[in-house]
């Protein structure tokens, strides 16, 4: 999906709404724990109540990989339900040596054809750059991350800055906005300012909107710019609205009422 | 396996050798390529060749995942055959916030059963702690790389040092010397000794001897504590000493050459 094929579904669903698939077995309503694949079953009838409301999905390998072979199976069969109306991430927060990352570029954008992967860019250039490689595909860099870890490296002194705006300054030459994103938490929104001065053209993915206690209008009216350049992503505020036999339609609700109020917030920006 | 049963093992074969399993199908012996598993056939036969060289095997998760499924299915199958007299390490650089990285923690350590797994300190340390609180396993965070994208970042000023300085300093005090481990390239030795002021007491994981090229002897003896305190790795100079048919023979050799020198360098220290 390209930057401007992103920015017209934006506009046509006045949504820039990811939902985070990131379901838990212990926490998924118990009449699915009986189904073949439980998870798939959730996250299909997630996907199915949402799509109309969202423009993006984000898998967080994390919950799939700890399942073994099984969990791999139920991402790959969700990665393949989600829609291709909808920018497909893949949360996996790879990077390694550039031999290593060419074969984590090649496992998420060619074996299981996400059209984005989450980045960690502690190695440096050539540990991002394999993803940066696939024309079509999207690097989403971790920029300010939004748990409370981010004191411990991101928000310290580095260079004339602090190290996550390095970060953004160093890395955001190795990629344009047309292949580039930046992970930015809005556990202060503040901060937003600080990533625009740095970066104005670039999307931001921005989860910390609802369990993480981001707050949605501010974040939209200070990392908005000209092309919108923003996803916002909710997960468990989304995947577990309800935890009986009306999950789905509870979810529907949630991401409706959010694309609500982001349309109004487009609107007035 | 605990810190001491690591020594015990180094010391009762003179070795400090990790064996690096990052197969890569375009270039291992075209007759094995017939394989049910070509991967697990060539991986079999270069531990049946090294493990009396060797105290450690790492496997290199990219490679794997870009397989799909059945790199999934092949990682597993090594790791399993991997002896239980080997400490296991599963480089996975993985990182991401608490609630994710215990699922990762459990991917690795649990589902999988490996000893150690390699974490990415980016994001500070409640995306470190879950691999930490399983107790009997190690953390190996990413400390210094041996990759040329370590100026990046890793080499740049942060704090009233360099920013894997930094790292060394913070996160040392997340763990101990018997559960968390460290990444250190060996591209410049000198380095080394600065590792070593900060952490005195933690093994060291050092990539980079080989194809990569470190100075094994210099390294060495700038790296040893007083408990010998040293893995490296050898991936590409392994498994890939012969393309022919005697590739697993050519292996075992490579690796019994790694370990004389070690020998001498034990012997020496």
């Amino acid at each position: 999906m390209t930057r401007k094929e992103l920015i017209t579904a934006i506009q046509q669903k006045k949504s820039y709404l990811c939902v985070g698939l990131d379901p838990d077995l212990t926490k998924i309503p118990a009449l699915l724990r009986s189904q073949p694949d439980p998870l798939f079953a959730f996250n299909r009838q997630i996907i199915d109540a949402t799509r109309e409301s969202c423009v993006a999905y984000k898998i967080n390998t994390a919950f799939y990989e700890s399942l073994g072979i099984r969990g791999w199976e139920t991402l790959m069969r969700t990665a393949e339900y989600i829609p291709d109306s909808h920018l497909k991430i893949a949360d996996a927060k790879r990077g390694d040596i550039g031999n290593s990352s060419a074969h984590y570029a090649r496992a998420f954008f060619e074996t299981m054809q996400f059209d984005a992967v989450t980045v960690a860019p502690y190695m440096g250039e050539d540990s991002v750059r394999p993803f940066l490689e696939h024309a079509g595909k999207w690097t989403i860099l971790l920029g300010l991350t939004s748990n409370a870890g981010a004191i411990d490296f991101e928000l310290q002194p580095a260079g004339d800055g602090l190290l996550f705006e390095q970060v953004l300054k160093t890395s955001s030459k190795w990629g344009s906005p047309e292949n580039l994103m930046f992970v930015i938490g809005a556990t202060r929104p503040e901060w937003i300012d600080r990533v625009r001065q740095i970066v104005p053209s670039h999307f931001l993915l921005v989860p910390g909107i609802g369990a993480q206690g981001g707050n949605l209008s501010e974040t939209s009216h200070r990392a908005f710019n000209g092309d919108i350049g923003l996803l916002i992503n909710s997960s468990r505020a989304i995947l577990y609205a309800s935890g009986g036999s009306d999950f789905a339609a509870a979810a529907g609700k949630a991401a409706a009422a959010l694309q609500r109020e982001m349309a109004t917030y487009l609107a007035s920006r």
